[in-house]
């Protein structure tokens, strides 16, 4: 499998026929392919070599789309960085997997020059913007005007393809390493697993440089199907795009849905073409699925389950679950296994659970990552037994249906992001005035969960939210600062001495089924 | 990619929704595993190693499922037999790719014995029926009921999965060599590119000797569903078959389809259940179809093209292409290339044509075969430039269609068989009254085609239709033998001396848009 074939069957089956859409431009799968094999000899052109790791700091646009597949056919591997990190957390990504080139657009260029400085292995700029072009970096434009067309360097298979950071248990990020057959087979397997309706156009406004946004570009792109880019989800830009490119998918997270169906402006447009939503990152509930069901009769649901390091999906919900009258319950499901990946509920020692039983969830299949980047101890953790190890617990019933039921990963998320609590307290233990500190998500009807500190003052010492939030702000990215700060005389202790942060999580989940959002 | 991975799978997420149902057996998917993991223990037993080809000649069965899984499951290979070949045919296929272990059903049984004396490589025969058990044979469940349970092999990805075997150019059958990654991809790509129903129940009337049957049954098993199996096709078991277990997709040839619409007994079963038909050997023709879709309103339709080399399909004719006031011409297209598969047209020195240029039709993708079991010229030649040569001469238009137009390689295909010219010529030859003979395929409205032998005699000798027949049988599988003789004074031949088919075809297919059927 080589994530490059689909621009060979494009540019032979379907040459003139509309790939990427973005803003004004529209790209046929030919002209794609003419951009991806010039930005392939750009990048060789620039020192890339097969294997090498390219960055990517941008929104979604018709360029992001030319960077994953120019570095393929070109050999190298995809590093797209998480745009809402802190300029900290970003360099330590580029500089753990010696990332050398980065393509910023247009929405990143400052960010880019401090990072310049912060990074040792970043050593070329890539402007992809149209205005003037900053100092110091080369423009995007004028390297495919002046680059050779490169020949496809049909890496494949086992290859490496990308690496995307995550959070980190310890508080330092982690590359996710991941291969073209990994990415094909998530891919192809999504599709195998619920039907898709036939003629797809895809609504890109997840971001790309997340597996779930990637993965329905790949989904898109395998059936040489026409993606529309959105830079960023926004209602009326959602609507608009629907309503000109007839699109006939695309990918939400619920509170996403929720926003769009009360736009006071939804009534206005034609949606008549969308076909499918898919959500993830959280379940819908049955109140919000009935009122965006009347209001987009034609529409399937299909929720996904998963994470970076399984490709992304790895469970789908599927739209026969979503219709008038079926089981409430079945809703709060992560739904079933889809065909490459077996999931097996174990305990504490690994040991398989009997059906019903709750423990952690993990995976196995040719979708599951090759490892982290230069971590083979975290690595073989989370592989151990050749199963990935989510961090999720949950349960599967007699059906086959997966049930998320709490995380056992000390881990926050919230509008779709993980957050590792250890990151925050990390952040927040260097607060000269904090003696302690515990971070939890609680419940947020518009983001899943917020992040929520529980800080001990030092004697004497005095604190205010805003001072927090903004010591926060200067070291991690914003999503990760906390929404609310609650200040304690001490924190929940064991009589082991070990933090019992379940106390601290309860009263804000009581009359909730699950401890995950 | 491990061919057993869905056991594994159906034995976690639904171990007691039925597998396999044949006859008076239901087998739901925990007692499958059991049974399968039986039989890799009782095959290990018999000396089975990993990589060893282990033989089936027998209808479909829920043993022929179990059999396939069975040698995955304990690390060997399969070798299912074309039962339709005469044991010459057989015993050269088994012997070629040192087949020790042959399994074989209550139809086969007494050819087994003739096999085991003409074939060099065959030690140890397993009776599948449930009758006495034959003299030197084992009984198949005595071994089951005996045998540990063995742990899966777990081989998977490049490692071979199955040899099967194929006619030969030059006359001698070929082995043909598919990889679990191979066969488990064309399955998934097949469900990706063309949208399933919900709740997989997929009846198997087409032989699972064929890469045909044996790709439906995977990609019902990928979906974890219910596999129906008849012993093979019969008008009145299959509509009772699908009215008694709620079957929801078949494959079929189109000629059957017409008998079954046409039979008497049609009107009186409930076929509501029905809702894909997936065909293929031949076009379906606007008549038939517009028949067919009358008779079953719930039923879209599919054509698969594709070729034991190819892991069966290449290209699928959508349902969107079947339905009423669709373009009459794309019926007679052999469908868009599925997502895994590239398709190029080729001249004669494997130059790329211009969109519409009608040449060699060739694919490449990771559902191509390793290649002809210890034929390396054989290889080479079909496989020159990493592109599998199909053989068919076709072209593709400008929105990925591809169409068939004839034959490059001298072959006939009659009921979804292959069968090369050469094969039969070879057998013709051999009676001393004939100086020459050439063997064409003519249009046959039950068949596709037919085998039709012109033959020139020496001088002074005389030869009758029944001998000519008579003598074929005795060589060569009943389906090869000519259905037709024409004795002529010489065969038309080019100033080269080089044989001119072309002329000889001409007359029959008269007033066709192809030359194949």
């Amino acid at each position: 499998m080589r994530l490059t074939q689909p621009l060979h069957k494009g540019l032979s089956e379907r040459p003139q026929a509309t790939a990427l859409v973005c803003g004004g431009e529209r790209l046929a799968f030919a002209r794609l392919v003419e951009r991806v094999s010039r930005l392939a000899g750009a990048l060789r052109m620039l020192g890339m070599r097969a294997g090498d790791r390219v960055g990517m700091m941008g929104l979604n646009s018709h360029r992001f789309v030319e960077y994953c597949y120019g570095v393929w056919w070109g050999g190298g591997v995809i590093n797209p960085v998480n745009v809402r990190w802190s300029p900290q957390e970003v360099a330590y990504s580029l500089d753990d997997c010696d990332t050398g080139i980065l393509l910023v657009d247009d929405a990143f260029k400052k960010l880019a020059l401090d990072l310049r400085a912060r990074s040792r292995s970043l050593r070329t700029l890539v402007y992809l913007g149209d205005g003037e072009v900053p100092e110091g970096m080369s423009s995007y434009e004028a390297l495919l005007a002046c680059a050779e067309p490169a020949d496809d360097a049909m890496r494949g298979g086992g290859d490496l393809a990308a690496v995307m950071y995550t959070g980190g248990t310890t508080g330092l990020p982690k590359g996710v390493m991941l291969t073209h057959t990994s990415l094909y087979l998530n891919a192809l397997s999504q599709l195998a697993a619920v039907a898709r309706p036939p003629g797809a156009v895809g609504l890109l406004s997840a971001p790309m440089f997340h597996v779930g946004g990637m993965a329905l570009s790949l989904q898109v792109m395998l059936r040489l199907g026409t993606q529309v880019l959105l830079p960023a989800f926004d209602e009326v830009a959602t609507l608009e795009a629907i309503q000109a490119e007839r699109v006939t998918e695309t990918f939400l997270v619920p509170t996403m849905i929720k926003r769009l169906i009360e736009h006071p402006r939804f009534g206005d447009y034609d949606l008549s073409s969308l076909r499918m939503m898919i959500y993830g990152a959280a379940p819908i509930d049955s109140t919000l699925l009935a009122q965006a069901m009347r209001a987009m009769p034609n529409v399937q649901f299909c929720q996904a389950y998963g994470m970076t390091e399984v490709s992304s999906t790895v469970a789908l919900l599927p739209p026969a679950c979503h219709v008038p009258g079926s089981d409430p319950a079945r809703l709060r499901s992560a739904g079933l296994p889809v065909p490459i990946a077996e999931i097996r509920i174990v305990d504490s020692e690994d040991r398989e659970l009997p059906r019903g039983g709750v423990g952690e969830i993990t995976v196995r299949g040719p979708t599951v990552m090759a490892g982290y980047w230069n971590k083979p101890e975290q690595t073989a953790q989370a592989l151990r037994g050749g199963w990935m190890h989510t961090g999720d617990s949950g349960y599967m019933d007699d059906t086959g249906f997966v049930y998320v039921v709490d995380r056992i990963k000390d881990m926050i998320v919230s509008g779709g992001e993980n957050i590792y609590s250890a990151e925050v307290e990390n952040a927040i233990s260097q607060l000269p005035e904090v003696s302690a500190c515990a971070v939890i998500g609680v419940p947020d009807d518009a983001w899943g969960e917020r992040v929520h500190a529980v800080v001990v003052l030092r004697a004497g010492m005095a604190l205010t939210d805003e001072a927090v939030l903004a010591h926060c702000r200067s070291l991690i990215a914003g999503y990760k600062c906390p929404r609310s700060v609650e200040y304690r005389a001490e924190l929940p202790l064991s009589a082991a001495g070990k933090l019992q942060k379940f106390k601290l999580r309860e009263p804000f989940w009581q009359g909730r089924d699950r401890r995950v959002n």
